[in-house]
């Protein structure tokens, strides 16, 4: 079958080629906006430890900051992995242990569920790194993929705040396979994907589909922009194509700026969008 | 001169009007997403004031939950005038001091600049602001006004971040207008702007220009279109034209989503890029 032939596996990247590409564009983007040095948050996964990865070589590692940010609840392997990642980069490091201030938010928040929680620590993380990039004027390299994106399997202004991406147009799977390139250690590129925001929390656990399904799915739902019918011939349950569906539209406004309402001539991001380095 | 004709005001507004048609975009755009309720954070000056008045209007006094979040240096006047429209609208409200989680960031920072902290505020507040909405299951309703978004005089995944924002195409001088057909208490239209971070700030004071001044230039800059060669001759100076290009292109990123590098047929924010209620 189709989807799951290895021979013509849609989701095959060019690992090399993808490497020199977003090396690139981490150091045009970076130099773009006049800057040299760019901040990474590290959790001890295989996306932060790609960006940062990546980050080192295009930035070199004396000009990138990467910032273990654990939670007294973290698993400690996270924290070791990252640490992993900085000795075999060579690469400048913090640790700053978030605990006390996502504790302090939760004064007057009522019980907040691990949902709650987890978004406030991943916010938590953003404050951090943007507060860094700020003392190291630097540039926030994110870490979110393709997958997540789409999906809105993120924290939005949290974990999805950055001011570029290389990973974004990667779906897991991809990254993955750019990870053995880039010499990601294995236990990284083994272990199962989480948020790490509760114990136990894994990725697929949460969203109930495997990655390298879900991954096709979508390259032929968003890239190759096939209907309900021709998904159903590849072999796609309904089940599964409705609720992805039903995700990559409820979190669609993760993806997009606020929304503003429109009363002049000329309304930002509806008709004054100028790409990022308009004028420059 | 024509800049500065009241006749011929191009920053005139017909205030009931612009009303009417902000308090049915924030009806829409929450119920579209399935929602009736919005968050509003409070700071006591007139741009979340105008929010509030509005949010109130358009979904009830009762599905409005407006957010006080003063730190220890806020001024006592910010407070008192925040509850002034608490009073008026009978909107419900919370207060929460984000003294302790700002001040818990700055271990390990080093001695943030005033600027660092009051970013590290700005943000501490966009996180008890989503966790509320999040509690409420209500929508984010911004309070940023087009010049400050223009400028760039925001901080970014901080006051910037909303669901919608029924201010975001309005000049300060429009939402001063505004405020006055809303009935917003008169002490709040008239005082300083001010993002009241540190003492003695004032907007103005760190634009180094008027509202009334820079709104002009920016409406006939950004709004007509026009050149640097017909600004000069509407009088405006051409430090300040160059400054204030300066700041808004310097701060496009803050407009802007993150930028994903491209490597697949469609990529978020490239060719992936749905308006916000695609598909329901």
């Amino acid at each position: 079958m189709e989807v799951s032939s290895k021979r013509s596996d849609p989701l095959a990247i060019n690992s090399a080629q993808i490497r020199k590409l977003l090396v690139s564009f981490i150091r045009d983007e970076t130099r773009n906006v006049g800057l040299d040095r760019g901040v990474v948050g590290l959790s001890g996964g295989v996306d932060s430890a790609v960006s940062c990865f990546l980050a080192a070589e295009a930035l070199g590692k004396r000009n990138v900051l990467a910032v273990m940010m654990p939670y007294t609840s973290s698993s400690p392997e996270s924290l070791t992995d990252a640490q992993e990642v900085i000795k075999r980069l060579g690469v400048r490091s913090e640790t700053v242990d978030i605990t006390p201030a996502v504790d302090a938010f939760a004064v007057g928040a009522g019980r907040p569920d691990r949902v709650r929680k987890g978004n406030v620590m991943a916010r938590a993380r953003m404050i951090v790194l943007y507060d860094r990039s700020a003392k190291e004027n630097g540039l926030v390299i994110g870490t979110g993929n393709k997958t997540e994106i789409l999906l809105g399997y993120t924290t939005h202004y949290g974990d999805d705040a950055c001011g570029i991406n290389p990973l974004g147009d990667l779906y897991k799977s991809q990254v993955w396979e750019l990870a053995k390139e880039l010499g990601v250690p294995g236990r990284i590129i083994r272990k199962k994907p989480s948020a790490d925001l509760w114990e136990g929390q894994t990725d697929e656990g949460e969203l109930g589909v495997s990655y390298g399904e879900v991954d096709r799915l979508l390259y032929h739902l968003v890239d190759e922009r096939r209907s309900d019918g021709e998904l159903r011939k590849l072999g796609f349950e309904k089940r599964l194509l409705e609720k992805v569906k039903r995700l990559m539209r409820r979190n669609q406004f993760k993806r997009r700026p606020p929304l503003i309402a429109k009363v002049s001539y000329r309304t930002v991001n509806v008709d004054f969008r100028y790409a990022r380095d308009w004028g420059t």
